[in-house]
């Protein structure tokens, strides 16, 4: 067998014995018994390996990990990651469809820089001007003037010149959007229901990796703990003996200190954070009527990090209209969008959860390139620039 | 009630009584019941329709039906369209789990023009040069390496600068790529296991849609008939009494006759084709060992109409160099790709459906377009661009 190597792809034939009482490993799924082969065929062969493929964990830096994806995609323990990321995916589907959800798939070239600012992707488009959506936002608000409630996963495109371990430059998003909810706790039901069954299922679903990957089971509560912004920050302002408690938005640190605030007093992984400041938020999302310096808007926090955002919306014509133009929201390019509400579309709101925030958090893993199969972001796609 | 108008939408409050024996609807799900409204609040106001939306069929041009896509959608025929879609999505889910899939995520910018050619859509990102995916074949190929087998959705982008029934600039597609096989016809067994699969379920699920929408269910046989290219030319110039028995593939017009045949000869909606040119398939494809002149390829037809297609993949380093080679396939953009192969890819292949595409024929909808919630072609994002 002088022939055979590391990551070589192997045909055997052979008879499968019980290992020797002293061979035997709890750890593996086959570690009770051994294979006698009596022909091997290579499939295919591989050159030496770069670094350790049997060790039990890779260690390596990360620009490391993500220069050799192909190879470090196979060590058992990265492999996890990503089925334990297709059970959030598939539980989110299926919290969805509870709700009644229909699945609709929404286009991401677009004329229209969906939230403003500058961060968005141009290409030439025959000719034409056009952009990768920022997010499916304006597409999911027409769907439910037709099918009321709707479900989708698109990607969104931010191009941010800046290098967090949070942001990328192409995510996975999965949203929700439902109509004739006139209650904004409603609504709050909705996301909570959909976030804490997602979370709790995929985890669920990943009980033998979670294992493998010496992950704890995420706390799922019977209710979610509600703050609004300025709730938080009184929190926050008294765990921390500081604050900014007239801040438009919590910092990633304010985040990290009320979700452990969440987790001692509610034993919460989530919590729901309301009100964020009209001024802060895209120009779809309802003022609250009680206090319009305010939003009907929410983010969810899970384990220390927004991983979803979303709000009751504007769904009078008139009204969105003048949003659109406090905010300086060109017209051009929401045309489509607009005809929605000339048209009527009843009280609605929604919300999106990253696909790859969500799988970070859960297993713990502190950069969510890591989440990722193929990052985008300005210093990478698939290699390096400067390589 | 004379402030109410059409397409507003209102909460009503009343009694629910049977309707008249004279009033009796059958056509409708609360055909057999009236509401007595005892009040009646608008939630929100439609400016007059364009056109009459109350019509059973719409009867729009297509332009027209796009221009104004938000209303249209709303109409009951319309509307249809897109819940069987839905349960399209969702049986192609199902049939790729049945066979062991795990669902990925794959990323739409890339550095690669993965077929070649000048199809695609370029960006600016960060300063550098990148496309759009002409489809995730690199992705999946190389996911294949480390969970064996997957299944993916994906937009898939093509600029085109042409205008046909059947091809949009922005698609989606549903992907299945499966490592370990060493037989072209297991490969082709799980083809049609998933395009049956899909399409049989979704028809069943959707039965009530199919019903309104005047579609009869699909023929699906127990065998899909199988041809290689050659044997499917034979048959269309004897069912023609002409035909270009050498050409390197299908026109639109043989595939039409082919489907006649099956149907007539097999009672099956399906036909699939096998072994097209080396020549005419992008560098992945394996030729035949036994003759490379034809290629280890195949499309999946159904009611007149290339729906999928693959191939088994040149999983050898060396050999996939030197059809890159012959193809003219620059390395550039390629290096993460090919470092799959250099560290081992077992046997492997795959297919694609496109997602448009089936809806289209599923339903009997003479373009494309009309199964696209938001159809992106040369001529229009949203709104036609000339308008």
């Amino acid at each position: 067998m002088a022939d055979l190597g590391t990551q070589f792809a192997v045909e055997v034939e052979g008879v499968v014995n019980a290992r020797p009482e002293s061979m035997v490993n709890d750890k593996i799924e086959t570690g009770k018994v051994e294979l006698a082969a009596e022909r091997i065929k290579i499939l295919s062969k591989s050159e030496e390996m770069p670094f350790d493929m049997g060790a039990e964990e890779l260690n390596l830096e990360l620009p490391t990990l993500l220069d050799h994806r192909p190879l470090t995609l196979k060590h058992p323990k990265i492999k996890s990651i990503f089925k334990v990321q297709a059970n959030v995916a598939k539980s989110f589907r299926e919290a969805a469809e509870e709700l009644g959800c229909v699945e609709v798939f929404t286009p991401t070239i677009s004329t229209s820089a969906t939230e403003g600012g500058a961060e968005v992707f141009k290409l030439d488009y025959y000719g034409h001007d056009a952009f990768l959506v920022q997010s499916p936002q304006l597409y999911k608000q027409i769907m439910v003037g037709a099918l009321e409630r709707v479900y989708l996963f698109s990607h969104a495109y931010r191009s941010e010149p800046s290098v967090t371990t949070r942001h990328l430059s192409e995510v996975v998003q999965m949203d929700c959007e439902i109509a004739f909810v006139e209650k904004f706790e409603e609504l709050l039901d909705y996301l909570e229901f959909v976030g804490t069954e997602m979370v709790g299922k995929a985890s669920e679903y990943s009980k033998e990796e979670m294992k493998f990957l010496g992950v704890e089971m995420p706390a799922i509560p019977k209710k979610v703990p509600r703050l609004r912004l300025r709730e938080a920050q009184e929190i926050i302002a008294k765990e921390t003996g500081s604050g900014r408690r007239y801040d438009p938005d919590l910092t990633p640190e304010d985040e990290r200190v009320i979700c452990e605030w969440a987790l001692r007093e509610h034993g919460s992984d989530f919590v729901t954070i309301t009100h964020f400041p009209t001024k802060k938020r895209a120009f779809y999302t309802m003022p609250d009527p009680k206090d319009t310096e305010f939003s009907l808007s929410y983010d969810l926090l899970f384990k220390g990090i927004e991983i979803c955002s979303g709000s009751q919306r504007v769904n009078n014509y008139e009204e969105l209209l003048s949003r659109m133009k406090e905010k300086g929201v060109n017209k051009q390019g929401f045309e489509m969008y607009l005809q929605t509400f000339k048209y009527g579309l009843p009280p609605e709101g929604g919300f999106s959860f990253g696909l790859e925030r969500i799988t970070m958090k859960l297993l713990g893993l502190s950069n969510v390139r890591e989440a990722s199969l193929f990052p985008r972001d300005m210093e990478r796609v698939d290699l390096r620039f400067s390589s």
